[in-house]
């Protein structure tokens, strides 16, 4: 009656998160990033497509593989929790929230399918914008979401009801936002405007660097106003 | 990087579903009808619960414990599925589908929390409704709905879209439903009306059998009308 039961990755995440800090705590912060699910090779086959161009939205379970790096799930699980949208000197049970360390640390995520490449060197691969999460990361199950059973738009939200707004103001000059690619600005600027400090740093002198899509970010948050102080191609500093 | 991830469970449904035949294919069919998710020894702890019950609704991660049984997911995927919806001939990929024959043999139901159970002989319990599974199923991870990351009431159905709408009429005379307690009358009724044949199978002579919380429920369908001929006590048959 153990019912252990071993999972293996069907597909990874590539996205332009090659860090935990910055990726936003919930999705929807950065509308228009498109990440890519790569498959598997022994879960590279077209057929098990078939019928998936006709969704809009899918389920993502995945691993908070960071957490099952650091030996933070499992046996070294603990009840409570402080979510960082409480400030995180509040603690909740963990069931209460979606916090990564769980004991099976499991993710769940709803992605908008954008588009199926059906070919690729890798196999095909599907666009989703909405998966917020680190490149690399293992992908176990991908679930048509189907609308009739999983939309409850009249859910309550618990705590997290108080706590969803505490959006920065950014600033960042046009040269500065130019050196990204286009698709990649007003992503970034989503992603800077959720405050991307872990916990509730507020040191207003400290310069933050965040890598995002191959580029490093650098800003300084005061009076609830982020300014961007450059952006740089993580290659050429190399 | 092959992330294999092993899970142990850290509850297991409690429910009226003792036989696969006759759990509704999605949720929603038998309103009313409670299940007890109950902790394994190891998460009994009062503490993880702790925000909980500020939630409508919960997530549940399980697993189709028979698919695994009987050896067909892992390796022994297969890339095509037949969903019951699509009358059992169309083939879909399984990315598609919900199919329970899939690489990872995770299942994914959202249910509303009825209430919190905070001591019992086997610790606490959270009631829910919707949670259509095999008395038994191990859960893996238990997380709160997020309305405003998690319900997206105008995604795309798919395939699911023209094929809701398969009820039945159900005749069932009042002396036997009344063998049943009052709670279980209504949720029996949708559960037959969404029509638990496995597949398309008719034929109009034949006599099914279902378990449904300790009681055998016998019924023939006939011209898309289900009648029920026999409702029994399990444990006075035995």
């Amino acid at each position: 009656m153990t019912s252990e039961y071993t999972l293996r990755p069907v597909a990874r995440i590539r996205s332009d998160f090659t860090q935990k800090f910055g990726i936003p705590r919930q999705s929807g912060m950065a509308p228009g990033l498109e990440s890519a699910i790569v498959f598997e090779p022994p879960y590279r086959d077209p057929n098990a497509l078939r019928g998936l161009e006709e969704y809009s939205h899918l389920w993502l379970i995945w691993q908070f593989s960071q957490v099952v790096e650091e030996g933070q799930d499992g046996e070294n699980w603990r009840p409570l929790v402080r979510p960082p949208r409480l400030g995180g000197n509040t603690r909740m049970g963990v069931w209460a929230t979606r916090s990564p360390f769980r004991p099976n640390a499991l993710g769940l995520s709803s992605v908008r399918l954008v588009r199926i490449q059906h070919q690729s060197p890798d196999g095909p691969i599907l666009w989703v914008e909405g998966a917020d999460l680190l490149d690399g990361t293992p992908i176990y199950d991908i679930k048509p979401y189907l609308p009739y059973v999983d939309s409850h738009p009249d859910a309550r939200e618990g705590f997290t009801r108080d706590t969803k707004e505490y959006a920065l103001e950014v600033e960042c000059a046009p040269e500065l936002l130019e050196r990204l690619p286009e698709e990649k600005r007003k992503p970034l600027l989503g992603i800077l405007a959720g405050d991307p400090r872990p916990g509730y740093q507020d040191d207003p002198q400290r310069v933050y660097g965040m890598a995002f899509g191959g580029y490093e970010i650098q800003f300084r948050i005061q009076d609830k106003i982020l300014t961007v102080l450059d952006i740089r191609n993580e290659k050429k500093i190399r």
